[in-house]
């Protein structure tokens, strides 16, 4: 098999020297004259939560000074900031659940807004405890929707959550007091328990990022990816191609980029609308070719095949090939460079939500009642620019791989299901999963997640510990950025099977999929954590118990750090490929890479090398399956 | 009149030595140590929302890195640390104010929680349409209580707003789309907007920040006062003394500290047990002296006329003079460093609640169903150690003052009322006040604010700003902190009226008020905007046309900011004594200390000496006088 992460630098490499002749500057740039990053805000032990600072204190115990004016020590401000991270984190993805109901609500069969998976709609129905029987579709939705926004708000009680979640992982959370209660008071108590004077004890504070992460993981994100299937379908396997070569010479291009699925579904429905068709050919193109990037790619890559255009590191070097008519995005990880940048070129740097709004960006809100008319709205501007590309400028790299995504929980239990059972019919349950595990074929489970971040090297680290985990007959699941880094390297093509160990390339062979599975975008986790507390429902145990590990090998979110929290609180070990800002307290560092396994049986590890931290997650899931007897 | 402000210093300046002497810190010692604060962090440009960083730019326009590495800018860097500011500052008053709501869902007429203020209770259920005629009260207090829960966290809508907000006032808003939801998801929303990658534009940042603002100030702040009116009673004059001096030589000494009534309501109700008082006698003390310290010092002195021992620069002292049996505390402003110091004296330091536990304290969860048998055991455990007290390491300073304090609005609105319209009967509306507004006789009010900062000199600034103020016949109103310094320097004294000038001096002989108002806590400044509100109503003009200024001299804490922000939006110039974190983008100066009046009425003022601020904001109540012709 052709080395594809030489590929994916070498479609870097061509667009990053465009950039310097054409005197623009990307994230690497940026990062390198921004010189030593500071001492203190990486360990984490500085403190601008009042302005009788800012303080900071020394990273280094015992030496220099100890604590803040108002006596906090370095372990409080350090797990003050983690907190902080949490709850933006949680934030952020809760609050793009938050939209998927606010949308939900206005759908309606003659609207805009339609049900495509009534499948997904009845188990999610029920999940709520919402009656079925005899009712119209529409209004069972809007149940569902006035349901889960209850979730954001309710004053009392905890989440609702899905029976996925194992009995014994709740009563962990019970006796440790983080079980989620609602999803905006967890985020809001992190806030004022971080303000000035409030809790000064570290281990109450990562209970409180805990909580607030527990419900990011099985309340906000679990909810957007259950409101995208009940209206976008649940995700099945699908054919597509990743990295910037997807770009097309004589078509107009548009970039989808960000997160929200209502946005991107309507574009890549209106995309299809023959006026707007015509609109482009009247224009010299020969059609409109709509690829997504980051998480927002992964979501309409997952449900239409839409072309993966690349991922965080890759917005700028869109831009950059100069042949990118319109970007279009929506909400988190859109770098404000794109503005300035865009300036350079031809670009129209369309910002859609009133949540992100870009300074010197074309800013035409998506219009959450009539989506279809303003994604219409947002591409006839980007194919009327499409005379304005410079054709001298333009440098599409000749980089692209196929692959094979879509594999939602539902996909991944039809796919054993169907093949495995093929004699006694399906049964719609993990249990051919687990079995392949339990036997040894393979040897267990790794989520490979999160962005990227130009203190790695682009995606290197992603591709280098799914080679090697799945040569370990690990199988890959993956989301979000690793997504993208994966689909680029090949390892999402059937023939990647060939990188496998031999218990892993059986199943693939057996099942015709690759041996790294899409899951989708970075709520989608949520998928993560299904498929996990399934299994561990199934096996009788609890998702701690499991064979099952994963990573964050380039990360650099608030996000990541809500997910990471909310990984091992569910019971399953998180390895970091960048050092968080913990280091400077003692007690953290003790608490996340040591005792964290006390309470959730799980903890974090970090560790930079992705082949160190490979070989530590096989020791891992074999120590594991030892335990269990398996 | 004595110069009081020289007795504040000598209070201090005992126990400071004293501290010196002991081998112990304080906050002084420890701003000492920090030495110069970072450059970055101070003028608002550093950035810690991802790990591509910490990224810091440049402070100085044109001049370094202007850029982090996603490509924002020093304006959005501020801005979105500006709105994260705002988002602590909501979330703590506003949690304050639903710890309340969930005590008042515990009110029964035979439990240890009642309701002791009816009128305010029907007053409250008017504003939220609940039906009072024929109902038992405590029905009515649990549809109050389950009204206010809801405006946490209603998924549509907007806030219930007091009918003290004037029409002109919430146009305003709406028109800028700053118009609060619902407390939580606009706290929330800030949180996802701040993220790596989502606004990167300053304006629409500092819109979100008002909005969450708003909803603490019109919302969390204002809930919290009614809840605490209706379960305590609403205040009204009463004698107090204030100071260091109010702790007894031979008393079981208890400060309460912090900020929810709930609990230091408990605490005074039980110190009053026969048993109690048996016990203290019984380890040789001659009785239980409760004083307060802090927001908690306001409040129960606002409604009981409980000591108040001191603001936020005196909690540590408190514990220095060795005489401090019990120090009770709940949330905010609470020093961690008191959890050290007090290991060097007998003092007891007792957190109590599961929103601020502290690393070495003594931890008694306040029980918010039982919460007098909670209160008891608090007491207990502190009357006990009475008999640890080492006489040897005493020293209670010999400074106190009296005070007459308890000036809510209804306080205010009567006291006008039944001297002013003594022959027409009362009318209970703000026509007296708006009289003697109109005719010149006060030439306008002042709320004074905030905390305690040791980059300005303790009480000082406040203490300077009142003196000036009230000399130009401007009437005071005080709470937090502030409140603490006015009464310590005889400012809330009915002899104060000889510093006012003679219009301020004539409504003092006329009313036997000081010309300084203790209005409560720091979630009290809803009684300022309430009454600002009902004034701009009874005048027809918006909040904006009022001859109304406040001020923040010593302020430090996110909770400052957040009030100064829905200050400036409720139309009501804000000056503040320390320089924001801001300083490093042009936007923020600009937008905050100019532009912001085009969008409001008002904007912020930042002047470091008060006696300037103090000449500035008679300048513009003048000014603001002439512009509605009075």
């Amino acid at each position: 098999m052709e080395d594809r992460g030489l590929l994916i630098k070498r479609a870097e490499e061509e667009l990053i020297s465009k950039a310097k002749k054409d005197g623009v500057e990307t994230a690497w740039d940026r990062k390198a004259e921004m010189k030593t990053p500071c001492g203190f805000g990486s360990a984490g032990v500085c403190c601008r939560n009042c302005v009788m600072g800012p303080c900071r204190v020394s990273p280094v115990p015992g030496k220099g000074v100890e604590r803040g004016i108002c006596g906090a020590t370095a372990d409080v401000i350090v797990a003050r900031n983690f907190a902080r991270m949490c709850a933006a984190g949680s934030a952020a993805h809760s609050d793009h659940g938050r939209s998927l109901c606010l949308y939900l609500e206005n759908a309606s069969r003659d609207g805009q807004i339609n049900i495509r998976d009534e499948k997904k709609l009845m188990t999610v129905a029920k999940k709520y405890s919402i009656e079925t029987e005899g009712r119209d579709i529409y209004d069972i939705a809007h149940d569902i929707a006035a349901a889960t926004l209850n979730e954001f708000g309710k004053p009392h009680g905890n989440l609702a959550f899905s029976k996925a979640l194992p009995t014994k992982r709740r009563e962990v959370w019970d006796k440790l007091g983080v079980t989620p209660r609602s999803i905006d008071k967890d985020i809001v108590s992190i806030m004022h328990s971080t303000h000035i004077g409030c809790s000064g004890d570290a281990k109450n504070l990562y209970n409180m990022a805990m909580r607030a992460s527990l419900g990011d993981g099985w309340g906000g994100s679990y909810i957007a990816t259950e409101i995208s299937d009940i209206l976008f379908k649940t995700p099945s396997p699908v054919q597509t191609e990743a990295n910037l070569g997807v770009l097309e010479t004589n078509q107009v291009n548009i970039i989808l980029h960000g997160h929200e699925p209502s946005l991107s579904e309507a574009v890549v429905a209106a995309s299809e609308d023959p006026e707007l068709i015509a609109l482009a050919k009247a224009q010299g193109a020969e059609g409109i070719n709509v690829c997504g990037m980051c998480c927002t790619g992964n979501e309409i890559t997952m449900r239409h095949g839409i072309k993966m255009a690349g991922n965080f590191l890759q917005q700028e070097l869109a831009v950059i090939t100069g042949a990118v008519e319109g970007l279009i995005v929506d909400v988190q990880c859109i770098m404000p460079a794109l503005a300035k940048l865009s300036k350079s070129y031809h670009t129209k740097f369309i910002t859609t939500s009133p949540k992100a709004h870009i300074t010197d960006s074309l800013y035409i809100e998506f219009d959450e009642e009539h989506p279809y008319d303003s994604a219409k709205e947002m591409l006839k501007q980007s194919i009327l620019n499409y005379k304005n590309r410079d054709r001298e400028k333009v440098l599409i790299p000749n980089e692209k791989c196929e692959a094979m995504v879509g594999f939602s929980t539902e996909a991944i239990v039809n796919s054993l299901d169907t093949v495995v059972n093929s004699q006694i019919g399906p049964m719609q349950t993990v249990k051919p999963l687990a079995d392949v595990i339990v036997s040894g074929t393979i040897r267990g489970a790794a989520a490979i997640v999160g962005c990227n971040n130009p203190k790695n090297p682009h995606d290197t680290c992603h591709v280098d510990m799914m080679k090697y985990l799945i040569a370990h007959d690990v199988i890959i699941i993956v989301t979000g950025c690793a997504a993208h880094a994966a689909a680029k390297a090949g390892l999402m093509l059937p023939e990647a099977k060939e990188l496998a160990g031999p218990g892993l390339k059986t199943v693939c062979n057996l099942l015709g999929i690759p041996p790294v599975l899409h899951q989708g975008s970075c709520v989608d986790i949520s998928r993560n954590l299904q498929l996990a507390g399934e299994l561990a429902n199934h096996l009788g145990v609890d998702i701690s118990d499991l064979p099952v590990v994963g990573a964050a090998p380039e990360w650099m979110s608030e996000k990541a750090v809500a997910i990471g929290t909310y990984v091992v609180g569910s019971g399953i070990d998180a390895w970091l490929g960048v050092v968080p800002p913990v280091t400077g307290s003692p007690f953290a560092v003790d608490y996340l890479l040591n005792k964290m396994e006390e309470d959730y049986g799980a903890k974090f590890y970090v560790e930079t090398d992705p082949i160190k931290a490979a070989e530590q997650m096989v020791q891992r899931i074999e120590a594991k399956r030892k335990k269990i007897n398996i």
